[in-house]
């Protein structure tokens, strides 16, 4: 297997086309104005089920023969992919099972069950996990679908990036959050393909900087238990990731909890739209470096929107 | 001076076209579904200063001849159209003045002086408001731009209505919140115009049922003072507006406090966007009354986004 083409990435646009939003990219002069950058925010917050992840988790739904579908998918997730994929599947009518840890938040629980996929709850330590994950396909058949370590699933969330790509001409840099590396690989293959002159860089927190780590030592480097409040950067880079974002990204840039917290308020007090944490971990970047990015156009991967409103960050909660 | 016509929104349309934004019109699966209808939402809230008011204020601040612009603009609110008229003036490079009471909110202070305009302190009530203003009025020359009822005003404000019935056919009813009557009687300008067989119906806070009586009394009766979260919602009907809300509105409904709060939650968590109360009034009416509007394909102009992050009324704060 060799690493997705833009062709592939095609197949994808074209496979999650009925399903998925062809999201808007706004703009915000204040925002502009405060960076001395034109920046152009890809909306996947607004994206059905509030993340991108619907767009790789369908592409590999809909990628299965038949008679694999039909045994069901399952996956491991504490958050937006296990929703997707429950989500992808009803729309091919086969069943999913999405393992969480049994401390997971009741929002993210309620995510996944109301679309109609089974929950099955481990201990909250990855060996507990992998045990759990391990028996559901045995007893169902399903295929398990990774949240980023696979070549469907990236091409699926380079899909994001190639609209984005087709929206706006002439970037100088496309800026992606980073955890597991689907998105920013996906991204990559996109954007390295569309428009090459674009430069492609990885936004990460301080505190979960093992792809920062990863791409300096050019190996990966596990995050070990990282504790930002970027729920979904939480995740080390895969075996399939890691290598396109070596090959294809110039630069992965990192960023402290509260500046990923102030960039989160503004682009809701600006933009009005929800984005989460690790949504804003680009803005944030670019926050503290308008010198390197003076006068740039700039494209962003708005990565989610997902977030529990009874606790916002920002606002000290009495109890 | 009669009401305007489509031909005065078209022109105010051609107008405010290079300062406004022309908003998208988004849809949500699951708010559809528990409606049981085709809702359509034209989002203001991602209006330039956050609402609708920026394309009346724009209007009548560019309807001015040369030499009445440059003795500037002048007007009173706590609210929107302070910051709308202060961001209208700079477009056009001229002065204004914003009478707004001593207790208004920082954040609504800091959005007119952001835009560069001059605050006029006065006490909180009518009298010291008319007073201020008057005095401002004399010492500058500026012209008085009433929030809503004026008839630049409410032709700029017709023009959400105009975009939303050119991008959406067929629909049965168009929403919108109801205040001092600026966005419904300009909604119904040209929705009337537009779309003849739509309904106009406009959506209103039990605790601020001034339109809701008058529009059943024949006669303005003026707001008491109302409570409501709705800030937006707490003036009462023009000599302007009521006339042609009487002769194009078919029904105004009112909404519970609770229901307004419901319905501004709903449109964060589902659509990810940011609505202030007064815009969510629309849906909590309609949340109430899934029989009546049932299968019907419905407009609702999501008025503006502007809230105290600092502040929501879901979460209790400590002290």
């Amino acid at each position: 297997m060799h690493a997705p083409t833009i062709k592939e990435l095609r197949q994808a646009a074209a496979r999650i086309r009925p399903y998925a939003h062809r999201t808007p990219v706004l703009t915000c002069s204040g925002i502009n104005r405060m960076c001395d950058a034109e920046i152009f925010f890809k909306c996947e917050n607004l994206q059905k089920a509030g993340a991108f992840k619907i767009r790789g988790a369908t592409n590999a739904v809909f990628c299965l023969e038949k008679k694999h579908a039909l045994q069901g998918v399952a996956t491991h997730s504490s958050g937006n992919h296990g929703a997707a994929l429950a989500l992808a599947a009803t729309w091919r009518g086969i069943k999913a099972s999405v393992v969480m840890p049994e401390n997971a938040p009741t929002v993210k629980q309620h995510a996944v069950t109301e679309y109609g996929a089974e929950i099955i709850f481990c201990k909250p330590t990855l060996k507990a996990r992998e045990e759990s994950l391990a028996h559901v396909v045995a007893r169902t058949g399903a295929t398990f679908i990774h949240p980023y370590n696979d070549y469907r699933v990236i091409s699926g969330q380079g899909t994001a990036g190639m609209e984005l790509c087709e929206d706006i001409s002439d970037m100088d840099v496309v800026i992606t959050p980073i955890g597991g590396g689907g998105l920013l690989s996906g991204t990559a293959l996109a954007v390295s393909a569309l428009s090459p002159n674009t430069q492609i860089i990885g936004a990460e927190p301080e505190k979960a900087d093992d792809a920062y780590r990863s791409f300096h030592a050019g190996r990966i480097i596990p995050a070990d238990n990282p504790s930002t409040i970027a729920d979904g950067l939480r995740t080390s880079l895969g075996t399939l990731t890691f290598p396109i974002i070596t090959k294809h990204v110039q630069e992965i840039l990192t960023v402290s909890e509260e500046n990923i917290i102030a960039a989160m308020r503004l682009i809701w007090e600006r933009m009005k739209i929800l984005v989460e944490p690790s949504a804003a971990v680009p803005l944030g970047a670019l926050l503290t470096r308008t010198c390197q990015f003076s006068s740039k156009r700039i494209g962003i991967i708005l990565s989610g929107g997902n977030v529990d409103l009874d606790s916002l960050p920002w606002i000290d909660k009495r109890g």
